[in-house]
């Protein structure tokens, strides 16, 4: 684990006039550069050469630092500069994926926005069960082994690839005519029938307050294209469903559940803080199902920036009743960065 | 019935300078609230203590009333509050749900924006039907008892409970198999196949004009979720499908189609002012089917704001071409009693 | 084809300092209307009695042209009227529907935004084919004869209908239990199974950049409706489905995806240069889905501004990146005329 003593002597020697904010160009890059710029400050955004010109065309990216393979961050060429430019980074769904969250914890040594023990918490599948637990937030049942598998079941895989590869299964037999030996490890879980939401959370150390910016539902490929095609149909075509995430759905919550969804927010912080503190900061999401009763089931927790808030890069019905100004959740993660370095916080921000 | 000239007296007794906009915390308060506060006016909420931090937190009400139960709001005590702090009050769904629109027609002697004999049309199925035949409007068909079912129709209770207990039955025998006892009355409803389309009205008595403000779709819980599970799948573990409203997804109608909704808008309007003269006044939705020959079939009109304006915080793709600043339905209701007091008409849009 | 020389005459004697935008009353006319009153011009709608209520209600148009028939718009006199009045029409898809791909390119002498040759080509099945093979943007299969079909597939009909009367097939002998003689001309695409993404793009002839202004989705009536009606139902009702489209869903796509998207964009600008010089330019729509393994498949282009650009009143999260201004694409067609103007460029941005 990287040092946060180690950190913040690194921000000691920043220049707080110059900061720059940096980010892995995938996934929420474009809403936290721009987010960054609306705040005031550089950007700078380390990508391959496919995809730079995403973000040369959007035009948030003051520079454009290109790697052929992400692991290059981790190397210290890249970490000298990124800490000479004097550049927070802030990590995202795929930063973790592509860079790993061991990784990122034991050998990236520059300034992270977030406390970096989240990471590991939120990609080990076994920790954030007990991280559910302690907050006392539901969780569909979990199968232990395909043995046990007693109705219509989801088996997943660690990490965040987008929903890759997951399928259904309502027993052992089904388990294993689908379950290829090169998935690896999985995990076994309930299949909860309902509407899905993805709440964007932000929790800042500073205020000590969870903030709710925005919602989504996640757009899936072949399943949202799988039901419409009408049943009859598919018996004489039938067709595998998947998961990918290919994009997200906006979509705002019956105001009556925002008591159960604050507070699923407030205690997945409060247990964070027991389990590791100082606990988790900044933005989150945890991906829940809403039954026909009105429970909800929390499914995973993305202890970051989630790609559904891309959606709001101009504020979210939720962000909008918060600020009048436009707020993504880019850009409360920049106004963050500029109150602790107002306030002379900073070390309660980057870790 | 709460005496119109009854209603005024006590509005003339209020200091016009310090109008107080309230309603009770749920449904759609954060935005009326936000949207009062926007137009300048203070905010009251009335919630329970489960639901207070959400007002809190989300900073709309300047001032909140805690009760154990919304029936207190009948009581003399609460009322007298009310009415020295210069409460006008917006009714809402959950509002209509949770006080009865009966106890808000008899019993609440505090001024109300709009019509309050509306509240008796839109819960009553009966009335509800009479007012779109007058509108001409057309609705699916209607069966009048479970022998008359000859096709896919839909089981509804009254009230405003969300869709909650809603079923399918395709003849008597499926009708039987499903209705429990206690759930009590019920409309049989033929089911029209087509895509949803809410849109969100506001007839304003002082510019005498019907505005589109926005449209949603309802999200709900299970049958959502469920048309997300391959038919395969549900052969061996099948599901009953329910219809409790959850949430609200954002949608614009073809450009094509505005001329038929813009006119069953003006109708219901027209037609409510022979039925129950002055009529409805406000925000109103009529709920909507739209078949492949693109039809429209009315199901329901809410004679109040709907829960899907909450998506339009700032404006939808329909206020944004009416208003060049932010417009949600709560505010619009807010702007409206604004204009009503520097008019000196609020006697139009306070019952 | 109307000779670009003689629209640039035209366009010589119009007084530049009160040039007006105009359209048909349907399809975007509103956004595209209220686009032109931000950038400061005068708007002119052409419509029938039974729309022009919508147009005045909303507010966009400074001028209202009744027509009886949209065939009117060929005539000399309504011709006449508009150059007059220093009128560029704005063409979309509706206009083209209305009035005719071949009318449009050979009688309508009016200056047009846009290159008029665009029209045909996107019109025209055989020739879209070409398009999209000279740009190596990847198309779904597709069958020339019904004896071909060998697996499930789509049969369309050529033309803006709105997905009207397009059904599914999985062999000859279903195709010929569903077509009827009088549908016509017809194109059997191999049906691709995914999430559906409408990229919207703007190619500026004079910036020389496509920019992504937001993306949709198309909501169909009846098929959107029946994803909603359980197997088991459907068993005992079957429902035919059809794909009307009736309104449209915002969407955003994964960040990882833009850069395949952008590529989609450009080489269809680039190929458009080749085939039809000086190519297309203003607004286009790419109609893709995506797959599980998140390839992406084009099935149509739509070489003009097209309906789900609704959503984006004031910009959606891809034009919030690149404005911070409300900027939807009826806004971004009258900010090319503006800036044409002040260039003294018109002729490479009307035709």
């Amino acid at each position: 684990m990287i040092n946060h003593l180690k950190i913040i002597e690194i921000l000691n020697r920043f220049d707080k006039e110059n900061i720059k904010i940096g980010s892995i160009g995938s996934h929420t890059a474009l809403q936290i550069l721009k987010g960054a710029k609306d705040e005031g400050f550089e950007t700078l955004v380390i990508c391959k050469q496919a995809s730079a010109g995403v973000y040369e065309r959007f035009r948030v990216a003051d520079d454009v630092v290109l790697v052929e393979d992400f692991s290059e961050i981790l190397g210290k060429d890249l970490q000298d500069k990124l800490i000479k430019e004097n550049v927070i980074l802030i990590p995202h769904g795929s930063f973790v994926e592509y860079v790993g969250a061991r990784n990122i914890e034991e050998k990236l040594g520059v300034p992270l926005f977030g406390n970096r023990k989240t990471l590991e918490w939120e990609s080990d599948r076994k920790r954030e069960k007990e991280w559910f637990n302690e907050a006392d937030v539901r969780m569909p049942l979990e199968f232990k082994s395909p043995r046990e598998i007693d109705r219509l079941s989801m088996v997943k895989f660690p990490g965040a690839k987008g929903g890759k590869g997951y399928f259904l299964a309502k027993n052992e037999k089904e388990f294993y005519q689908k379950y290829k030996k090169e998935d690896g490890e999985y995990t076994i879980q309930e299949y909860i029938t309902g509407t899905r939401f993805y709440p964007h959370y932000f929790y800042s150390p500073i205020s000590e307050q969870v903030e709710l910016l925005g919602m989504d539902i996640r757009y899936e490929s072949n399943i949202d294209g799988l039901a419409r095609i009408p049943p009859q149909v598919l018996d004489d075509c039938p067709i595998e469903p998947s998961y990918t995430v290919t994009g997200n759905l906006p979509v705002v919550a019956r105001e009556s559940l925002l008591p159960e969804i604050l507070k699923m927010g407030d205690r997945m912080v409060e247990s964070s803080k027991k389990l590791f503190p100082p606990g988790m900061t900044g933005p989150f999401c945890i991906e829940t199902i809403c039954t026909e009763n009105l429970k909800f089931f929390a499914f995973e927790i993305s202890a970051r920036i989630v790609a559904g808030t891309n959606l709001f890069v101009r504020g979210s019905p939720y962000s909008q009743l918060l600020y009048d100004e436009p707020m993504s959740t880019g850009r409360r993660t920049a106004r963050e960065i500029k109150i602790a370095i107002e306030k002379d916080m900073l070390d309660r921000v980057v870790y």
